[in-house]
């Protein structure tokens, strides 16, 4: 075996910490260190040596792959490029509408710094986006749908946080079951935003806060709540850490088509993850090994899972790929 | 848009008939001619040109890839090589045991005459097999299983029709839903072949055929039925032809593992095809389009769906891909 690969993480939050377990379930990969713009010592990380993130330049050496663990809004579209002109880097950007720009901001960085950089790397984006370009090239003539949940949506999570006279509170987005088994059935229904999700919000008030109009502005709140039929309970601070301190998540991916003589086929790719957080962190970690096997070709560049051949996520060879798992 | 791929089909059963239906659904692709070992003027295409294939080289120029829908048994092993020598391929070998000394084989004639050739295309090998290789490489701690059907298996159904006093017949694999049920929720059970599939058995039996009898060779059938609970029903030859002529198959391949503080992740895909060749041969066109992508770059040799990025398979580009599917 050769050595093994060096990784990185920019960024320690729940990603960041994910990315260090998974790393110890990989034999082929070694922690390089964690590099956070917070105060090193405030850090306390599974075992990681923690270092400030402005002095990476003197670990050039040390780093084959460098994961990025900051969010997609304001960290990683100025980090992304940045590092990518230094480092091989693997990120989890999932803005879907902003990837054409951030792909290509990446690319240019990592090809002038002759890096190779893989962008969007998860579940969804990554995962979900791999199902549907399989199911949509093998099934041509065919429709796709994308469920998600039961799980916890961080961004709505936020939204109703923002709601005055809420103290704290999360959101799961609920897929439909009937909508699913319609889909599965073969039918493929036209369905509505309304007709594939549900929104269960769970929301501790502030002291004296009115239920009824925090209920009301929830519920009636344009692009987050408006268009589904969404749920608000109200429970106590205790209630919320001890039944919602997870984040589940997960979903499915249906590509339905017509074949021949038009016969049904129905492809199916679905996610139940007790942490999304440490599933994402995992998904990271083996494009990581892609990453650094694509360096060493001199594949530089920004590439997405579209670009990367399977055998190269994993730690076999592909003559054990060809024998065990074909 | 580049001009259409010229797509060569060689060996006209069910599988070939299904390329020439699969090919009419994907825009790019053009149907360059049907070759077939049986007198040309015997067979009914749904429109192709048909032609001896002992005079297949006069279509070199003609074919940009040729998709071998031969058997695995006796066909392809010698097909495959010989034909990769002169054309680009694709083909759905399925002897799992053999699949490395073929993939050796068929790789030397390929790079000898600078053609590429991917093997093992189809759902099992082939999609099925990506999802061992993504679940396994993202889940380094967990255990991969693959259930099959419901389904009818050729092989079992031949091995039904050679039982004495049988006039015709076919077998199902069925899986085993609490199986599917204990892996989904992520136990990591041990599963022997008992637990995990039936096998049941629809047969016509021959004028004055004792029924106890074969019901008592089939069950006990070494290697085909002896491991399995497997049921024998008796139907009559009308009752065969009206519900038992479709070739339905799929099934499922699970992937759960743990990830960080023992965090239960289960990953999953499934098939449900009304028919089993004509999905192969969806996926075979699929291969087929990658498989002229890399000749083109003159990435020539043996390929599985390990090597193969799956853009190579969509008729969008990669910025496409990455603005309407990531």
């Amino acid at each position: 075996m050769n050595r093994k690969i060096r990784i990185g993480i920019a960024g320690y939050g729940n990603l960041g910490r994910g990315v260090e377990s998974a790393i110890a379930q990989n034999p082929d990969m070694a922690l390089a260190g964690v590099f956070t713009r917070r105060d090193p010592v405030s850090l306390r990380t599974l075992g990681a040596q923690v270092h400030r993130l402005d002095a990476i330049d003197a670990f050039v050496a040390d780093i084959d792959v460098l994961v990025l663990c900051g969010g997609s809004k304001s960290d990683l579209p100025e980090q992304g490029p940045a590092l990518a002109a230094r480092f091989n880097t693997v990120d989890s950007f999932d803005t879907h509408a902003r990837i054409p720009e951030y792909f290509d901001v990446v690319d240019r960085a990592a090809r002038a710094g002759e890096h190779t950089a893989v962008i969007a790397v998860g579940w969804d984006p990554g995962l979900f986006s791999l199902a549907r370009v399989y199911g949509e090239s093998v099934l041509a003539d065919g429709a796709t749908y994308t469920f998600w949940g039961r799980g916890l949506s961080q961004g709505h999570s936020d939204a109703i946080r923002r709601v005055p006279g809420v103290r704290a509170g999360v959101q799961y987005t609920v897929p439909v079951s009937q909508a699913i088994e319609r889909v599965r059935s073969g039918e493929r229904p036209a369905l509505s935003t309304r007709d594939k999700h549900t929104r269960e919000c769970h929301v501790v008030l502030e002291d004296g806060a009115d239920a009824a109009a925090v209920e009301r502005a929830i519920v009636t709140m344009p692009d987050y709540f408006a268009d589904y039929d969404t749920t608000v309970r109200f429970i106590d601070a205790a209630t919320l850490q001890r039944e919602h301190s997870a984040m589940p998540h997960g979903g499915f991916v249906l590509r339905t088509g017509r074949t021949g003589a038009d016969t049904s086929q129905v492809f199916e790719f679905a996610l139940k993850l007790d942490s999304n957080p440490e599933f994402t962190a995992s998904v990271l970690v083996a494009y990581a090994r892609a990453a650094w096997r694509l360096a060493q070709r001199r594949e530089f560049g920004a590439r997405t899972v579209f670009d990367i051949a399977p055998a190269l996520l994993s730690p076999k060879s592909p003559a054990e790929l060809r024998a065990q798992l074909l």
